[in-house]
């Protein structure tokens, strides 16, 4: 069934007022009329609501009939921070680990960032992620943060309980020694651009507390390497209703 | 240093002749020139040639200047059966899986899959797996199957030991249960296309020794579903090198 994420305030006890976009999906890509069945997803929050359509004007107005819970997050709080990449391809990682269930997505100024990131672009990426969250049934919007230096970030590094930087290296640490057995809370991974890190950058992490991993024997492209961590995560940490 | 994945026959004692597009990216897009240096691969062979620009003619004439061993390739033999999916798609799906490790690739005619698989792309598609493969350092290169039936397929699907069957549906079994402190020579994983599979599909899977399983509580999408699983086994099956 079609699914919405909206705000709290879109909720009045068994009512829900659908604003925006989600307005013109539902009248004109759903074509959905008076007494179709529709579920709403409020951020964060682990109720989903099956309404039913009660009118259709500029709004939208359904009645809740049923609530249920849904769980669709991983254990685990997890940021990846990434080295400026082209725009297109900023999109597929956005629009993959918000599948995957990545929490926030920090794009970094690195020296060798040879592209800027559009800022302009944010409602595009909040609507790819809105999109994919719906579609993959998660109850929570993946976070983009502006654009930060390395220095900004490892500022912000000291709430995680695990920090990783990914390097093209071998001679990292291996995952699954990290991983397996543990379990954490925050984790915060960062991937280089394109052009891979500079030396000072690993320098700085290091020195920093992050710890150096190996992704496996193959060499990741930079818009590959955020889908093989989160999907490890993901697998290795677990889902949060389980045990 | 740049890489390419040749055939036996183009090394004969101490000279590898590179051939064919090879030549091309040589000496136009990487302008090399006489003295400089590249890598050579055999396909399926973990030697690696580090080699000298000798001549350059309409074929490029290289001297092997040292031999070293690669091991890049994951510690099991893993094939993704796929619904056929668009030719899009399909090119993102075959260049991640190339990454990733994955040894073969089966399009597969489902009911629901309502785009047809271009075989007269299988040029493009290989063209696709060399550079990925030389790019991700890998020593191998991934095949592509004809398109098979569901029937074929399970015909093929004796010769592996693990049979996985990814379904949307949760209650299959828990992916970390199957794989964990396990060890597989042969794996096959079969995914749905778009629409996904169809009742009778699953039950003749399933029938046929394929194990249920969920890829965590997010519905992926099809081109999704193969880097996570791709990703998973990778990290959890661990590298040929090891131990």
């Amino acid at each position: 069934m079609q699914r919405y994420i909206i705000q709290d305030d879109q909720i009045n006890n068994d009512i829900i007022t659908i604003i925006g976009n989600d307005v013109h999906h539902i009248k004109n890509v759903m074509r959905m009329r008076i007494g179709d069945e529709v579920i709403c997803v409020i951020n964060n929050k682990i109720n989903i609501y099956l309404c039913e359509i009660m009118a259709i004007t500029n709004n939208i107005i359904l009645k809740i009939k049923k609530i249920e819970k849904h769980y669709s997050e991983i254990n685990c709080n997890v940021t990846i921070a990434q080295g400026i990449i082209r725009k297109e391809k900023t999109e597929e990682v956005i629009r993959r680990l918000t599948e995957l269930g990545c929490k926030k997505y920090i794009p970094i100024k690195m020296k060798r960032s040879n592209v800027k990131f559009y800022e302009e672009k944010k409602e595009r990426w909040d609507t790819i992620i809105k999109e994919a969250s719906e579609q993959s049934t998660r109850t929570s919007l993946m976070i983009i943060s502006s654009v930060l230096s390395i220095d900004k970030l490892i500022e912000q590094s000291k709430e995680y309980d695990l920090k990783l930087l990914a390097h093209v290296d071998r001679k990292g640490e291996k995952l699954k020694n990290i991983l397996s057995n543990k379990s954490f809370k925050n984790v915060l991974v960062v991937i280089g651009p394109e052009g891979g890190f500079d030396d000072t950058e690993i320098e700085l992490l290091l020195k920093n507390d992050f710890r150096c991993v190996s992704f496996g024997n193959r060499v990741l492209r930079t818009e590959t390497a955020p889908m093989y961590i989160m999907s490890v995560l993901g697998y290795e940490i677990g889902e949060k209703n389980e045990d």
